[in-house]
Formats: structure tokens, sequence, C-alpha cells
């Protein structure tokens, strides 16, 4: 047998990834590597931590160059050529290849197997463009933008506050910028909940102007004219609100779309939104084409449905069973439950599985429970906040999300991931043996302890409440904490003499107990639902809660 | 109906615990804790950490006092009193209060539940005994050795080179003392495969004075005298190879044993070792009568079969239940990995689910996968490695064990505690979308990388070989790295021109390729199995391994 042709269209991540997989299963094929940029292989979620000043170099984040897959992987690289046209029927795809000034030359190139990995690209808002204005999707972005941070552009004013948006302004930031960051919606991270939002709100408020619930609706060069036509530098961004921000650079973080437009001309089927269409084996719906990276929907472990989630441990594993298929091996994804790590200053903030909004469409009958806890043993020096919320199941007591801000997150979330791939429930996860050691865990960690509340929830021993239930409510709060100042608006029992003082509290009124950190409100739930009261809550997460989400 | 007396037997974690979740299920039983020693709450496995300075105060580990149980849970707290007689069926126990000069009281106490929680106790060696010996399982040995160390003491002898054995080296180098470790194993920490015991030696052995494969078998007072009459302080320890240890202080780590004399007296059933047999309410073989902590076997989530691991996070889950369940709760255990973390100076070490041996006596066909890999993306600052051994089912796929060493071990540890517990496999694990964020995991993380690996294996793209097995065998070692000196001993063919000079290798020989980490190792075995190799095998995590292990 000949040997075969693959064509790996798309660097970044994805692509180099799958035709180093392809290699390891087929040392004699002809693998060729098509990138429209100069650089061949680095991570799009790496680039701000070169702004930040903690990669000092921009070729760290670019190690794998052309010179590196072709000695190591015998791969072809053909940079700054783009594929231009696909033709499942003919196993064709038509490269151009640019030069110097403008000139190009276009290829046809035969192939066996294709793997399509070009990846997402920004939607570019057509109010604010400019010379200026770039999202943070390549190394080319990063070194235009670095070398304005650097050679004196002092505001910056990114237009975002999602994932991308935050990292973005966390590097800009950590650079010494002054940042801008202007949000559609009325909370950063629209996928989290209220608390983790809140937190990321707050920290980021510190140090950044943060405008939300407005978009940008034009934009005007330093000499006062409209940029739309892509004709100067955006100087002056203009806001629904009215209001207006005089920034040096804009970058994008207005969200993303698979780059999918060579697939849909070819007729390969796509989802709706446009991502590319796979099976488990990363098999589109034209033979002998694959599709991986931030491109293709994966399935959700939460619904068996198909996700498009843009994130890079995504693309990595959805790289390697195509890469490895493409050369003739017959590997298999398993569905995705959408992890997701960000750092935001001093917060770590994490997600995997369901929202709630999602959970509640997909579930229906679902609950969230919320605490407050230490990342390691709490006499451990260092021991430091962190908060996790649990979205699960009333049902079936299944485990359908978790949240988490503050320290240890990382560990907390991957933990999850597995529980939640595994379609683990809250009463197990209550009692799974995390490691325990003092300088790392407690011996009960924070994800038994969201786990045990929820599970105690789940069998009738009391019911908690959000802080934003509780502004819309009416109730009674009821502080009990020992050690705090008192609540404003609260009763004040500490929890030591609730028992001796329950006849000053109406047993018919509706009670939400507050304690610090929750904990001290479930006990406190606990001796006022066995004497009588009938109607009590514990305030998820503690009193902090409410403060942070006031 | 009157309220139910609840008796809870020990305190430190379980007991405690227990006391707790009976009182938020049971506001109106009379709950009475009963402690053989002065301090009522804290864990065994923090009191080393007091040894080396990070935890200043000792009441730092014992916050939840006598006083706190009371104004809190309302839990009648009777220490340095201890039960030395259960009647199952009177459904009484005997509690004798010690008094000052010797004097005691006994008084019998009826009880509708009781909760059995003393714990584990050291296996003291005979022949090493003095009041300068002590194991450090209580509050109160800790302060015992805590004041010899600040007041003058500098030799240190620690007897036993388990978990136990080497926190307490941990503590008191961190403090200050010399340390001399001795164990019987050829290996510290003998549940872990040879790689991590061998990190943990060299480690170790640079700040203290390790003996390996020997035993204490007497001991001498400064005068000469034998002191196995406790007449005298210890001040020479003879070991097995006829060579002598000069200390000030004998700390024992010699192993323990459950503390079930009292069920075993009453005719409760005990597994073979002595550990409590309960179900999965945390009940005894005695009706009224559960019992969680270190004295408890639990079930495996690899086997399904009872084993007893004495660790504080299983004690805190079997104390939660027969907490709950004792005061008329219906809850559940859920099988145990075994999960386990130790800090050693500058290591994170940790494990969890069936370890090498375990694995191959309940399985028989099982295979095990070494890596070397960076803790968070490789070029972000502070990027530290990790070795991960992945143990795993050639029948099934099913993920068995995971040991690490290094940098981020207890998140990759937790997360494979959650595979392990919900049955995953390595394919699973190895496409496992894990939180990547580059401060915290790469967009692969290590734990998917071994899996990978392992995968790999076992869909027989080639096979890995352990540095010892490298060692017992007769191979061409073949070093393919490009950037290190090459492996003294080895061939030296650096990956990049491997596939030009396959003509220098002999196809019939039994070749081990060499690489860094073991990622080039991978390609350069899958290069010579498609040119017509035919044994050839990837050194498990690199040339580190067999440096590590010589």
């Amino acid at each position: 047998m000949a040997a075969r042709t693959i064509v790996v269209v798309g660097g970044a991540l994805a692509g180099p990834t799958a035709a180093a997989r392809a290699r390891e299963l087929d040392d004699h094929a002809r693998i060729v590597l098509v990138e429209r940029n100069v650089r061949v292989s680095y991570a799009v979620g790496a680039l701000a931590y070169h702004l930040s000043g903690e990669v000092a170099a921009i070729d760290a984040l670019d190690r794998e160059d052309r010179g590196f897959f072709e000695a190591f992987y015998r791969v072809e690289v053909q940079k700054e050529t783009e594929a231009i046209a696909l033709d499942p029927a003919a196993r064709t795809v038509t490269l151009r290849r640019r030069g110097p000034s403008g000139s190009f030359k276009d290829e046809s190139l035969a192939w066996d197997a294709l793997i399509y990995a070009p990846g997402a690209e920004t939607i570019r808002p057509p109010e604010v463009a400019g010379d200026n204005v770039r999202p943070l999707r390549t190394v080319g972005d990063l070194e235009a933008i670095s070398a304005a941070l650097h050679g004196g552009a002092r505001r910056f004013l990114v237009l975002g506050g999602g994932s991308f948006g935050l990292e973005a302004a966390d590097g800009l930031l950590r650079g010494g910028a002054e940042v801008t960051l202007v949000e559609r919606g009325h909370t950063l991270l629209p996928r989290f909940g209220d608390h983790v939002s809140a937190a990321v709100l707050r920290a980021l408020s510190a140090k950044a102007d943060v405008r939300l619930g407005v978009t940008a609706v034009s934009s005007e060069a330093r000499d006062g004219r409209a940029t739309e036509a892509r004709d100067g530098r955006v100087h002056r961004v203009i806001l629904s609100d009215g209001t207006t921000v005089d920034t040096d650079w804009v970058v994008l973080a207005t969200g993303v779309k698979p780059r999918t437009s060579l697939l849909a001309a070819a007729g390969v089927r796509l989802h709706e939104g446009g991502s590319a269409a796979i099976d488990d084996r990363a098999r589109t719906s034209a033979p002998g084409i694959f599709a991986c990276g931030s491109c293709v929907a994966v399935e959700s472990a939460l619904t068996g449905q198909p996700v498009w989630w843009p994130q890079a441990a995504i693309a990595d594993k959805t790289a390697q069973v195509a890469g490895a298929n493409a050369a003739g091996a017959d590997e298999r994804l398993f569905p995705f439950t959408g992890s997701m790590l960000v750092r935001v200053l001093d917060l770590a903030v994490g997600r995997t599985g369901a929202s709630w909004e999602e959970a509640r469409a997909t579930f229906g009958d679902v609950a969230r429970t919320l605490v407050h806890a230490r990342s390691n043993d709490p006499f451990f020096p260092g021991a430091a906040p962190i908060a996790l919320e649990l979205i699960w199941s009333r049902a079936d007591g299944r485990v359908l999300g978790v949240e988490a801000v503050g320290a240890g997150v990382d560990k907390r979330i991957d933990a999850a991931a597995a529980a939640i791939a595994a379609r683990m429930t809250i009463e197990q996860l209550a009692r799974l043996d995390l490691g325990y050691s003092p300088p790392y865990a407690a011996a009960r960690d924070p994800l038994n302890v969201v786990a045990t509340a929820a599970s105690a929830e789940r069998a009738g021993l009391g019911r908690s409440i959000t802080a934003r239930e509780v502004r819309a409510g009416t109730y009674v709060l009821l502080d009990v904490g020992t050690e705090r100042a008192p609540l404003p608006g609260a009763r004040h029992i500490p929890i030591t003499e609730l028992r001796d003082r329950l006849g000053e509290l109406d047993r018919d009124a509706s009670i939400v107990v507050c304690s610090g950190s929750g904990r001290h409100g479930w006990l406190a739930v606990r001796i006022l639902a066995q004497h009588g009261f009938s109607d009590v809550h514990n305030l998820a997460g503690g009193v902090s809660s409410l403060e942070l989400t006031s």
C-alpha cells in the first residue's frame, strides 16, 4: 500500500496535536500541516500571560516551531498558507500561499485523510474597528498588543466580560495598564452563578473600571471622525448608556464563533450556530474528513447532546482522537463536562458541568447548595477561603455542576469533573475519601462539605436559600454568630444561646438563619426545626453571601 | 417518647464528629462524649505541624474543646474518662473516671445507641521503652516531644518509615532537630511503588540519617543499662545490623492497631487483625452499637472487601454516618479508595486506590505506566515536575491506582480518587476534560498524559518497562535525547536523526528507549515498531527513573 497523505488544516493547539498523534500511529504517511499565520504551535489561552510579564519571552509560548515539527515528527509545515476550498468527493484541498507584497499562489493537494482544525474566530463588532482594535487570539495579536503596552500605551479597553476578557484584563493589569472592561450582560462571567460573578466583580472593580449592562455603539479616531472604515486608530468609544471611554487600545473579547466556512461550503454537516458535527471518532459527515479543536461540538456528559465549548482542554482531546483515527486507529471520545478555570487577579475561579440555567432547563427539579470553606486544614498557615456551589438533581441526587471561587479551586473542579463525568451522586461525593494532609486539605474536603450539605437538604433535614432569594422575599433574618458584629437588620441570638431563647422567636415566621460560613446556621436550622419552627432556611454560604451580592 | 441517650466513646476526630452529627439529627437526645485524655477534639494527623513550627500554638490544633461542645452542641463531655466495659444486651457502658493521685471512680451508663470510636494505638516495640520514648498520637504526646525539642533535645530517632514516621521526621527536621529514621523494610512508604519511594528516600536522605532494612533490637540508658523496664531514658538504640544510634528522644511510628478490645470482650464481630466489622450504615454486629474512625474496616472501592485504612478522611466519613444513624437517620457509606497525601520536606507524595502488589493480587493481569510531567503549563513560571504512576487492568482498562510525587500531587490524587471510585477506565481518564488555565494546569493534564500513555499501551501500540526491570534484564539502551548529555552505557541517536540511522541498530535486539521524560521515547518506540523492530520498550518515566532508583 502506498503511504497515505494526511492534511491538517490549522495550527495553534489542535492541529499540531493531531499531526503529532497521526505520526505516532503512522510513520510512513506524508503529513502536511497548514497554518494561515507565521506561528505554528501555541495555546490561545496562554497569550495573556505574556502581557502580565509572567512569561517573559513570546517564543516561550511557541517553542514547537516549524523546525521542531519537521525534525521530530517529519511533518511538512506550510506556514502563511490558507486552505481556501475543500472537495470531499475528489479528496482534495486548495491551498493558497501568501507571498510578499500581496502575491499568492494556489495549489491543489490530494489527501487520504483530512483533519480540519482552524479553531474559532472573534466576532468583531463593526462599531469599533481600527488599527488599534484587536482580539487576543494569535501570537500576532499578542505581538501587536504587547508592543503597544511596552511602547507607551496606558489605557486599554477590553470589550467582553467572559473568561477571555477577564484573562486579558488580568494580563493587562499585571502588565501595568489602566483597564476599562465593558460587558453587555449584568454580571461578569455570564455562565457562572451570582456568587462567583459577584466575587469576581468585586475583585476586578478594585483595580479596573468595570461597566456592566452596556455595549459599545460607536468609536471615534483622535480627530473625532468615526473609525468604522478602519481608516484610523480608535481613540474614544461611545457606550450604549451615552458614556464614553477614552482609550489607547481596544482588546476584543466579544465572543467567538467556530471557523467552519470551508466545511459549510463543502456540504459537511454543521450544527446550528456553525460548529462542526462529529461522532465519537471525531469523524465529520464527509468520509475521510475529521474535525477537532475549537470548531467542533462535543457530547455533553450532562445531557448527551452536542455542545460547542471552545476550550483548550477539549480541543486537545478531540485532536488526539482525530489525529489517531486519521492515521487508521479506532479511538473514541468520551462525553465532556465543560471544565474551565480562570485566574482574575488574586482569585481563582472555576466551573464544571451544567450551569444553573442549563441544569434547570434540562433537569427540571434541581437545587443548588453554597458553602464557604477553607482550602486546606483551617489551622494550617495560609488556609484561604474557597466558596463552592453545587448544582444537583432533586430527583436522583446526581451532581450536575460545581462552581468555585477562592483558593484551591483548580483541585476541586478537577475532582468534580471526574465525579460529574462518572455520574456520581451528591451522597457519594459527600463520602468520597479525597486526600487528606494539613498542608493540602482538611479531612473533610470542601467538596465533601458542600455535598454533605446538599445531601442533608435532599434528605429533608433543612433548606437553604440564596442571598438573591432572601432579598426578593420577606423573611426574619436571624444571625446566630458568636464572634462577629451582628448583621444589620437581623435579630441576633448566638447559636450558643439559641436553645434557651426560643421563646423570643415567632414559630410561624419565615426565618432565614445567618452565620459566618453557613455551618452554624445549619445547626441552628436543625435546632429550630426540631422545636416547632416550620419555615426555616439557612442562608447559603453565610453572611458573606449577602454582603458580596448586595 | 423519652429522649434517647447516645454515648460516644473516643475523642480526637471521629468521636466529636459523630457527636456533632448526632446532635444535628436529634436536638432532644442526651449525648455523652467520653475521652480518656484531657484534649477532646484534635486531628492526629495534624500534630507534626506544631513540631515544624508552622502551627505556633498547640491550642490551634484543639480549638473545639469541652466548652465548645457543650455550648454549641449541648454534648456532655467527660474528659479523662475511660470506657472499660460494654454490655450490648443490657445496653450499658462502664465508665472509669480518673482522679488525682491514681484514684478512680466507676459508673455504669445506659444508652440507646453507642458510637464506638477510640481509634488506633501504636504498636510499641518492647525493645525500646523509656520515659523519652513516645508515639505521636495525642496532644499529650505532642506536648512531651515539643517540650523536649524546645528544651534542648537535638537528636531524635524516628522508628518507622511509613506516612506517620515521615510526617514526624518532616516536622522534627523543620523544627531544627537532627533526625535518624529507621525502617525495617527496604523502602520508605512501603505501600508505594519504587519510583515514589526512591524519590522520598533521596529527599529525606539529604537532611536525615535514614537506615533501611534494620530494626531496633535493644536500647540502653545513659549509664549503659538496658531500659526495657521503663526505668530510665533511652540514650542509645542498638539496631539489628549491629550499628547503634545515640539519641535524645525516640518517636515511635512503628505501626498502629485498632483499639477494639472493648468490642472484642463484648462479643462484637471483628475482622482478622482486630478492626471492627461494620455494614454500610456503620452498624456493628451488636444492635445499637455503631463504630467509626480508625478502629473500623471499610469497604474497598477496588475489591468490595473490607479493608482497614486508619486515615482521617475515612474516619470523618464513617463518623458522619455513625453519628447520623445513631440518632435515627438512615445514611450510607460508599466504598473507599484509600487516598493519602504526605508532605516530606519539599515533596508532596500521594496515592489512591490499589498499590501494585494489591492490584496484582486481586486483578491478576495488571500494568503500570509512569510519566514525568509538569504541574502546570510548562511555559508558566514555577511549573514544577510531577511524576505520576497509573496502575490499571489489562482486561478491562479500569483505573486501579494512582501514585504521585512532586508538585500538584494533591490535585491529581483527588481527581484520581473520584475516577477510581466511579470505576473509570484509562481511556475515559485520558479524555476527561480537567480544568485548563496556564497557572494551574496544561490543556492536557498530567493525569490525561499518563492515562493516554497507558491507553496506547493497552491498544498494543507499544510497551513500557520499569527501571527495575531494565536493570534485571539484558537490553540495548538507546538514548534518543536531543538536549542532554547521553546516558552512560547507552547508544545515543537523537530522535531527530533516528529515522535516518535505523541501519545502525540491530532489528532483533531487545531495545529499551530512553528519553528525558519518556515522551520522545514513546515516539521513538513507535518509529522503531513501524520499521521492523520487534522487541522495543520505552523506559517508563524516562532517564530520571533510572537515575532515581539506581
